[in-house]
Formats: structure tokens, C-alpha cells, sequence
């Protein structure tokens, strides 16, 4: 399920298979003529809305099959026990701006179709495509693997090379990278602090992390 | 109203004037036997909490006078009309991660004190001052003033300068900085983009410029 005017009209755009679209006002759809489209009253949505403050609109659709793609050339993305949807969407959104069109994610990971998840990503969700594995399983072809720990090297000392295969790992919220992925890290990276917050976000954290690496 | 293990503790070693803590469990809180904790139901917790989730221990505090503190040399942080409770409480977690110890709201930002922008500090509210100001009262004494704008020179060529005042103005989730205030920036900026999402979301934009502008 879709919620949100934005998210819903990238997905009706898209070539994916919608059931139904459900919407309080048929102007909240591009083609409000559209045979997908049912009109119901605000009492009815909020029956169906996942979110406190309903958005008015929202499709149901179909998920593509799971892909089993692997690690392709530049900077790629593990994530690692992720569990609030919000940051997962977050981290989505972040992705697609970077312009990594598939993420990994530990079998673990919210799941990335968590309705809280897909309006988090702002309509990032039909670009970047989740792939669900063990870390095991991608890093003996990754040519490094970087790691975000609390004791690692600066991140501003660190770079990816395009031409050979890279890996980022970001840990949970709570746990960090867990503890039988840590020795597939060959390099540890921090991001410095300057000030006394105890740590950032998960979302923050890979944004920042992404940003440096990508554009060293 | 503090809401949340880590908060609750972070505030409990403060100076603030803590009126009652509330706890289910009189663990959570590092000193067990306080004057000031209560313990209750979970019912009754349940009953009081701002959360779907509730954390099991809140504190009921007063809020510290407000200050009219202007500009310091280095970076300073403005939001021009920031709605968002949840970015707002990962913006303060980030000012503080990166040492800046006050941050300027335009009148019509959330709360600071909303339980759940505070929540979302993770204590970071202990130690960032919120500042309610106009912009046009700050930018006199700014030697210059960044605005993240869709359309500005790329973030990756801009550094400040930290024997100068700068000021970085960050604008609303769906608004950006308002009409008013763009003929006060002096320099626009981007996040250059690689793939396809539209934006950012406020407090992901705002991590990586104030990590660039301080580290460039």
C-alpha cells in the first residue's frame, strides 16, 4: 500500500501493477479520470489510512518479483539490521539521490514495504530496488568493504575508487554492525565530532558517509 | 514533558529543575531511589505517554528562560519555518554532534519543546540553545549568509571562514526558505545530485552541508 499524493502519482506513472487507488478528492490524482481511480468519503479513508494524519490518497499495488542482483562497480549499500521504517525510507530517498539504484539489506531489515517506509522515501521506492542477503554472501566479490563504526579512521581520509567494487555497511540504530559482520570490514570509518551529541541517526549518519565517499 | 531512557538520564544529570520523573521500572532510571520518581502501571504509563510505543519513563521539567544570543564566529544554524517535530530533533542532534551550541528558529518553527522533537535530540536538547528570531535581525551582523536553494552554486566549492560570522539558512520541508527572507542570502548552495529523487528531507540536507561547510 501507497499513502501520499507524491508517492502515489510517481507509482501511477510507473509500470508497476496497481490494483486500486483510493483517494477523498479525485483531484489528488494527475488523471483524475483514470479506472483505478474509487472516491470514498474522509470517514471511510481514515478507516483504511496507516498514518495519524491522512494523506487522502493511496494505491494498492503489486510488489516486482525479488531480484537476486549483486555488487556492481562504485559504491554499494549493506545495510545491516535496520528497524525504524522511517530511517529505512530515509535512507532509500538518500540512496536515489546519490544515484545508487539498488540497496542490500540484511534479511532482518524492516520490511522495505512497511507503508511508514515506502512514504518516507518521497517516491524513491520505484528507483532503488531492495535486494535481501547476507553480508557473507556479497563480500568475498567486493574489492573493499567499509564499515561505520565509532572507532574507525576519518571519514575524510576516505574514498572509493569507481572502477572496483565497494561495499558501505551501516549497523542498526541500537546495535551497530553486528558482531559476525565485523570481520568482513576492511575499513573502519568514523565520522568526526566535533560537539557532544553520542551519536547521529542511522539515516544522517549513511547520508553523510555517502556524500564523502561518492564525491571525495 | 522528557520522554525516553536516555533522555530522561541525560536530563536527570543536568541543572535543569526537574519537577517528577515517571518511570514503570525504577531501573531505568541511573539513581533508583530519587525523591523525584514515581512508579506507576504500565496502564497508567500508557495513559500519559505521547508514544504509540511508550519508552516506560518520562520527566516533567521546566524549560530554561529564553535567551537573545546573537551570532558566534564560525557557522550558525537558522530554520525558517521548519514543521516537522521529527526533523527538528535530528537537526539539534546533528548542531550538537557538530559543536554548535545555539540554533536560530524563525517565529513559526514547531516547538523545540514538542515531546517529539525532544525525543529526537536523544539529549542533544540539553546542550543546543534555541534562539526565536526574524532572520532580518541576525543578517546584519553576518559576514555572509548560505541558503540551501535548489538552483545554487555546488556545496562542494563553499567553506567558511571560522575568524567570520557565517550563517547557513535552512528552509521548510515543502516551502523552503520563504519569499522574504531570499534577498538576505548572500550565497545560494546545492547538494549536487547524481540520480533521480526530487529533494532531500530538512535534517539529511542539513547534516551534510554543516559537515562539509566545517570540514571542507
Amino acid at each position: 500500500m501507497v499513502e501520499g499524493r507524491k508517492s502515489v502519482n510517481e507509482l501511477f506513472h510507473s509500470d508497476w501493477d496497481i490494483t486500486k487507488i483510493i483517494a477523498t478528492n479525485p483531484e489528488l490524482l494527475d488523471n483524475p479520470h483514470s479506472d483505478l481511480l474509487d472516491i470514498v468519503s474522509e470517514s471511510d479513508y481514515k478507516k483504511v489510512s496507516q498514518f495519524d494524519t491522512p494523506a487522502g490518497i493511496l494505491a494498492v499495488t503489486g510488489i516486482p518479483k525479488p531480484l537476486d542482483l549483486s555488487l556492481k562497480k562504485g559504491l554499494n549499500l549493506f545495510l545491516d539490521g535496520i528497524s525504524d521504517p522511517g530511517n529505512l525510507g530515509t535512507i532509500i530517498r538518500v540512496a536515489d539521490w546519490y544515484g545508487l539504484d539498488q540497496i542490500f539489506l540484511s534479511p532482518d531489515c524492516v520490511d522495505f514495504y512497511n507503508s511508514k517506509c515506502i512514504s518516507g522515501t518521497m517516491g524513491s521506492f520505484l528507483r532503488v530496488i531492495p535486494i535481501i542477503k547476507d553480508l557473507e554472501k556479497l563480500t568475498p566479490e567486493a574489492n573493499e568493504v567499509f564499515g561505520s563504526l565509532l572507532n574507525g579512521e576519518s571519514l575524510y581520509n576516505s574514498s572509493i575508487d569507481n572502477s572496483k567494487k565497494s561495499l558501505l555497511v551501516i549497523g542498526s540504530e541500537s546495535h551497530g554492525i553486528r558482531e559476525e559482520n565485523l570481520q568482513h570490514i576492511t575499513r573502519k570509518i568514523t565520522i568526526p565530532r566535533i560537539g557532544k551529541a553520542e551519536s547521529l541517526n542511522a539515516g544522517i549518519a549513511t547520508a553523510i558517509i555517502i556524500d564523502r565517499l561518492i564525491n571525495a
